[in-house]
């Protein structure tokens, strides 16, 4: 019968497994915010402890305290890339000094530009490398001789105009099926963990979920070459999302490197609120928006420690972007603008036009992708995964290519956008019909307001038609699903061999990118309408004192800029974060005004049509375990009205303090899969001693068959401080098992008449994770107020306690 | 014996007292977060309930949900302004069209130069107005014919330069001694709270203190009168933490137009982080810093709500700051500064060179100014205030008007030391050897360097004394102390009927411009230090390949922004908020890292001295209950081990469920100072029912009293749900008293065996005041995991609770 212990540790086949495995989690369980942090200051104390002893203790406590700036600063440079190591230094575009790119730039940038065509003798170059070096290049930067769409490769061009259409089409869409179909199949094979956007999962791990492997090698690495080919494919999806989850794989993967934080799950999370925030500084370059945006959005349990660390890590990654330099000037940002012109009070109304707009895009898109997901996960739709990235990929291609705005990356789209028309800008978005007179503007700063030209005509119609577009289709991107539960975990049996739950999307997607893009069209649209409205009535009391005649005051690129900022808003619901980064990106403090106005009226036009951005959408559709600290509880319940076992139920499973055998506890564990068992006196009493932890549990008697073949499912087990000495018996006899240390002697306990609420609070306060309902019928002992808190503190920091004067 | 209740009620002379003011507190107690949150939640569901009763109803509800906006929308008007009503729009300086300045900043300025003369026949202009449109002006703005100086008007110039020199002098330190007797008189008489700096006295409140009157009308009124007198005396003080005072008295201002926040003490304070915020973002001109320096040093609870909200309010004082246009310049902030060149890798040695002196200097400083405050308040020093402002006025006037870097404003001091310098810079701190060949730098924006030239020698001995003079007279200066207890409470009955603790300072300090000034200084040396160095050794290997031969290639104006973060960082601890403020001072992200670099090596170095920032150590010098939330509590006591009573100690005042009489009741509340009684069973069984707080059983009392004269001494009191019914005897029968419904059921208990980190947690993360200790002996009834709490939630939002999946 020794040997019955062994085999309820299916999960657990390393037979080193000792003590100090006391204290982690199953998968898929939440963690004891308040236990982990306990077992920190244990871990603190006994280094304090120890550091006398000895010189090498010494310099294991420094490490063991300089260690938290070491990770972040590893995490902060990892997250630049996810191969720092391996980053490469392309010698092309050289004449900037310094210029080398990250891989994922790099690979992005040339599989986007590989749809179109190729640079003749020089594969490898994308088409602005290509052309860097060209005496022929033309000047908006467009092209060059050297580098051929695919219809002049296969020999096609000039024979036949719409036959050399139709090639560089068909190529535009095999080619974007190809990296789709290799991007999905590359996430089904090796790493279903690595599709989707990743924030929702690194929320929910952040509030203290264990998912194993979703913050992986694996992951890392088929994320880190999927995400470009997701892109390049011109899925309706950004890289920025997935940046998010790249960050936090390297924060868990570096946080293993330091037992302080490999081994405490609370710890680990510290480092991955930092990751977050690094991600976000690197997708964007925005340090500050960044930090803001973990704290907002991602984490959990922030500390003011962690806020320190995440901004150092967020630096250091923006720092390290900006030496790399892959976005091609001297900013860190992506899209840097500068406006030459201020914005006027008046203008605040198309803003909040903008604004509100936004949010309902945003409301309307979260509901439509909710319900579009929720749709695939109860049909037959989810089955065919890959045939649906076909699908969507197919349509995508075929309805992108016809259109300039759609055809191109949507952050290049987003880029041309923002820009203001200078005196030198040579698009369509910037064809007004005096442009004959625009050659004399070269030195005037601020040229006249006049009609739309026929090429901005045409911009404003494509645009609308993108803007139709990619309003639609991302809302059945975002979120393609990958294959049921079983055939994923049998695939991907040589690297995981846990069950992966059948709700992971199989292409990295990412949400910034496409939701900014649609805002910015919008934003550019209404910015024309009131540039030509403010033409048209020049002498509306509105912005007459505001706009000298016939001098432009409205700055459509500055529209498209506050456009981006109200969808963003609208689809996630950030408010601070949103609001900074979009500072950060425009690099102005004038412009951060707009920006708020914008972002207040899409948070509350969204609000008004639901509570829950898409990252809480898609959390509270995974059904991930997601105490919202955000949201207030409202209701009048009780905690007996929650509690377990309720009326008629079976009685609580419970551990006796003494008079149990390793067989029942045996038992026990074998035929329940509660978390947990509340220890008590004794079935009479009812009186509760302690909490004790299934895998806790477990563990321990695992570790007593192991350390002592006495211990047989006869022997009694005590969790009592004194278990009765051994009888020195028979040699074959059951030798009782004392097990009063593993038992948490202080679980939080209400009582059965605290309002919800308060359960709630304490709850997502503390980050515990079960709480015992006792009867208000305690035995009181005594009082703790504040100030015996503050005069115990004072006391035991060597202070006069007497100094604490109030309550 | 029916009026036994009434004087209790000392405090409370209002005989409308009803059962709304339930709830309240006492002044100098600490709230209960957790109880205010809910009483909150049950007005906010009163409103949803009572919505559709009517339209007037519903209109409430929506003003409810509006105000929290409105609010933060007025005390970010009024934050901009003490007087944003009063605001004069005076019509100087005009040339920049709708320049006008707000009432502080005129007058501090206005004060200022009054110190060194006048302007004659317009005694009401300052000197830059005054000179604004002479045509005899300075280029350099130092002066004009019009501008004279007190000797001038004496007549005593041009015939003696000693004498000259000496009316002018005797006359600076008389106008000193002036305005800071008459600002330490004002604050005397009037307003004792508007004295010192007051952030550690907000700090205190936010966290969850009464304070009362400390934010009141004539605090704001007269911190508003005496701040730019205090500054004006020039005093090494700065009115920018004032100003978060004088914010954070809008806020609570404002904030009881709306009884939503007036009457719930928990959600004032959120109006009152947002105020901080304000306070700071209208300091520097720096919003996003102000929402982080109220997030990380200020506030204590700050749910995201308030963070968006505390945006918003930050945002519309800068952007009315930006209206206004205090600074005279476009942008927002005080010292807006670009510096032309960037910066090296190397530098960050200096840079955190700088950043450990800084540290170094906010360690001194701390346990300085800690030590001076600790024997001025236990030495016969602090019957004497006024004499110790007037000492230290003299000593200060008389040591700064010799050196020209101490007899200006401090921040205008720093103003001229993070210039940069340019071609056309013509004072002594850019005076370098080769400056004849200067004129031709017009073009050139790089000048080569060159060795010192005399008029830098002499700015470099005049800041080197102005740097020692500033760090020991601040150490003096912040926290100079008023009158004891009993003389102040006498001076300001009128205005305040409560008791004044005697440790309140008495000219409002700030602290925030003497330490950057002071870290300027410092920066300002070694940045011209480091620049020689570069100049005398061009070959060596760090800097070789960054400065191109014979250019310079270090910015001294950057070591001194770069030395006003790390001394400013020492002082205070602060670390993300420092940095924003810092870089959105200097307006460019790529000086963000030569900031963070000082910041950290400020925080380590001065972390390696002592833990506290001087705010902190105010806080536990003046016995504020504040219980830090940032720290962590590492030792290994119990529960048992801090709670009252101690073993030996009388037993605890308790009150039985049944048989108490009122009499009872009153005498307990006579004989005992406890701020709440823990309802027991009886005597005989100790079983804890719930706590009983003191103001809410003598406001009871009161009441019963007032509405029933049958409720005497003798009459029964019940804290049970069910009381007998009264007996219809006799008319002068004493009637039973029910008080069930002032109890609180669920207190927060924890056993005696929980360790104080836990208890510790639970104070700071839920806010409670008193929790009971009960003996692990408790009769179990059942488990709450956070799953049960999710699925509850889901229910009661009428979603498939079966959608939680893990726990």
């Amino acid at each position: 019968t020794t040997g019955t212990g062994t085999h309820l540790l299916e999960t657990i086949n390393n037979s080193d497994a000792n003590i100090d495995d006391i204290g982690t989690y199953d998968d898929f369980h939440t963690i004891d915010w308040l236990r982990e942090m306990s077992r920190n200051r244990l871990r603190h104390r006994q280094i304090l402890y120890r550091k006398k002893e000895s010189f090498f203790r010494t310099l294991k406590g420094l490490h063991d305290a300089w260690s938290g700036w070491l990770v972040v600063l590893l995490v902060g440079l990892a997250a630049v890339q996810t191969h720092i190591l391996l980053k490469i230094c392309i010698p092309y575009k050289c004449s900037p000094p310094g210029t080398c790119a990250g891989l994922i730039d790099i690979v992005t940038k040339w599989l986007t530009d590989v749809k179109l065509g190729t640079c003749s003798g020089k594969f490898w170059l994308n088409q602005e490398s290509c052309c860097w070096n060209s005496h022929t290049a033309e000047p908006s930067g467009t092209g060059c001789s050297e580098w051929k769409t695919w219809a002049t490769i296969f020999g096609v061009e000039n024979s036949n105009t719409g036959l050399t259409y139709g090639v560089n089409y068909l190529l535009y869409i095999v080619s974007a099926l190809i990296f789709a179909s290799l991007a999905a199949l590359l996430v089904k094979m090796f790493a279903p963990y690595a599709c989707g956007s990743g924030i929702p999962e690194v929320k929910t791990i952040l509030s203290g979920f264990i998912i194993r492997g979703y913050l992986g090698k694996w992951t890392l690495l088929i994320k880190s070459i999927t995400a470009p080919l997701a892109v390049a494919s011109n899925l309706s999806l950004g890289k920025e999302g997935p940046l998010v989850h790249i960050a936090s794989c390297c924060g868990n993967i570096f946080a293993h490197l330091f037992p302080k934080y490999g081994k405490n799950e609370a710890k680990k999370r510290e480092v991955l609120s930092a990751a977050a925030a690094a991600g976000v500084s690197v997708a964007f370059g925005a340090p500050v928006g960044g930090v803001l945006f973990s704290l907002e959005e991602v984490s959990y349990y922030f500390p003011m420690k962690t806020l320190w660390r995440s901004f150092f890590c967020a630096l250091t990654a923006a720092f390290i972007l900006r030496s790399i330099n892959p976005f091609g000037n001297s900013h860190l940002v992506m899209f840097y603008v500068t406006y030459n012109k201020p914005w006027f009070l008046f203008e605040l109304v198309p803003f909040a036009l903008i604004g509100a707009l936004g949010g309902l895009y945003g409301a309307a898109f979260i509901h439509a992708n909710l319900a579009w997901c929720k749709f695939r996960k109860n049909s037959k739709l989810g089955n065919y995964p890959i045939l649906e990235v076909v699908v969507v990929t197919f349509i995508t291609a075929a309805a992108s290519y016809p259109n300039p705005y759609t055809r191109i990356d949507a952050s290049m789209m987003i880029a041309e956008l923002v820009k203001e028309c200078g005196p030198v800008m040579q698009n369509n978005l910037c064809d007004y019909t005096a442009s004959v007179v625009n050659a004399t503007f070269s030195v005037v700063k601020d040229p006249p307001v006049t009609p739309i030209g026929s090429g901005l005509r045409t911009a404003l119609w494509q645009l609308a038609l993108a803007l139709l577009f990619k309003g639609i289709i991302t809302v059945f991107t975002f979120g393609i699903k990958v294959m049921p539960l079983k055939a994923c975990a049998v695939l991907i049996s040589p690297f995981h061999v846990f069950p992966i739950p059948s709700y992971f999307e199989n292409v990295p997607t990412g949400l910034f990118i496409p939701s900014m893009g649609v805002g910015a069209i919008m934003g550019r649209l209404i910015g024309v309408g009131v540039e030509q409205l403010v033409y048209n009535y020049p002498d509306c009391a509105l912005w007459k004192t505001s706009c000298h005649a016939g001098h432009s005051c409205v700055t459509p690129g500055l529209y498209a800029m506050v456009g981006a900022a109200a969808t963003l808003g609208g689809v996630t619901r950030m408010t601070v974060s949103l609001v900074v980064i979009m500072f950060e990106l425009t690099g102005g403090l004038q412009y951060i005004v707009p920006l708020m106005a914008a972002a207040m009226f899409s948070k509350w036009v969204g609000d008004a049509f639901g509570n829950e951005g898409i990252y809480d959408g898609h959390i509270r559709l995974n059904g991930y375990p997601f105490l919202d600290n955000k949201e207030e509880f409202t209701h009048t319940t009780l905690a007996t009205d929650v509690m377990r076992p309720r009326r008629g139920d079976q009685p609580l499973t419970v551990i006796e303090q003494e008079g149990m055998t390793v067989g029942d506890l045996e038992h026990l564990v074998r035929t329940t899969k509660y978390n947990g068992f509340p220890v008590i006196t004794s079935h009479e009493s009812q009186q509760l001693i302690g909490y004790l932890y299934r895998r806790d549990l477990i563990l321990a008697l695992e570790n007593a068959h192991h350390n002592n073949e006495h211990v047989l499912s006869n022997s009694l087990v005590y969790f009592t401080l004194h278990a009765p000495t051994p009888s020195l018996g028979g040699a074959n006899d059951p030798v009782p098992l004392r097990l009063f240390n593993i038992v948490d002697l202080s679980p939080i306990t209400v009582t059965d008449h605290t309002p919800m609420e308060i359960v709630v609070e304490i709850f997502s306060k503390l980050g515990i994770k079960t709480s015992t309902v006792v009867k208000r019928s305690l035995k009181l002992l005594g009082i703790i107020t504040k100030k015996d808190v503050l005069r115990h503190i004072a006391q035991l920091n060597k202070q006069d306690p007497d100094s604490i004067l109030f309550n």
